[in-house]
């Protein structure tokens, strides 16, 4: 049993979302682009890659496609609450990028309701401290099942 | 010049660590696992994949590949700084899948140090407040160069 790989949620989550393709057309809809054409102009990916990735995506309930226009039949994909729930992560990666990985300014920069230009940080829900790694402690981890 | 995809420090962060088992060995680190063996057997990755993955992750200055053992010759993985700042990228990507994808309860636990059970939350540093896809206005994207 202690030999098997660990059972793991980052291992989960990346089956779903865990390719580039994938987490970069999830940008694009965040962004408000909704369509197959602009997803794939914005990201610079084929268009055969794209459609695999959005079909599985749709599949697992992240994105909904939704018709549009009737004649000709057009369509455009939107988050689903699972979808939004995405959030963070792509929110994480963009910080992570923008301090360690591209060079000079920031390519996207959001601005927060409170009037500042966005940073994120991550916190504890229930006390409000920012993480550290030091403050962490394992309760327990699983392995997965032989 | 519009029509270039955009320039993203997602797209950026994803060239580092956007493979699969690039991340799933970096939790490995995180949880404290930093031999080649464990790391192997912790992930399920096959030797030939880890071991590329790992000198990725090493020439990208995310991980350091230190000596610990002379005779005969042993190494070990630690995190560099840009390393840790990985943490939230991991954390969101956990508790997106305990949330959408695992099924029964959270394979891993943390406690946090203020005593309870840990759930991250994202914030803007700025003002503290929890991040809502509604309260974030864009200020510009770019787009790669022609």
């Amino acid at each position: 049993m202690t030999d098997r790989p660990r059972a793991c949620s980052i291992a989960n989550a990346l089956a779903i979302v865990g390719e580039r393709w994938s987490l970069l057309a999830l940008r694009e809809v965040f962004l408000g682009v909704r369509r197959f054409d602009q997803i794939a102009r914005n990201t610079g990916a084929s268009r055969d890659i794209l459609t695999a990735r959005l079909r599985k995506l749709v599949e697992a309930g992240v994105l909904e496609k939704r018709q549009y226009e009737q004649h000709p039949p057009r369509y455009e994909y939107v988050l689903t609450e699972p979808g939004r729930a995405l959030h963070p992560v792509l929110i994480a990666l963009m910080d992570w990028g923008d301090r360690y990985v591209t060079e000079g300014p920031a390519p996207t920069v959001w601005r927060h309701s409170c009037g500042e230009v966005f940073t994120p940080r991550t916190v504890c829900e229930c006390c409000g401290e920012p993480v550290r790694l030091a403050d962490m402690t394992l309760v327990r981890t699983t392995r997965l099942p032989g």
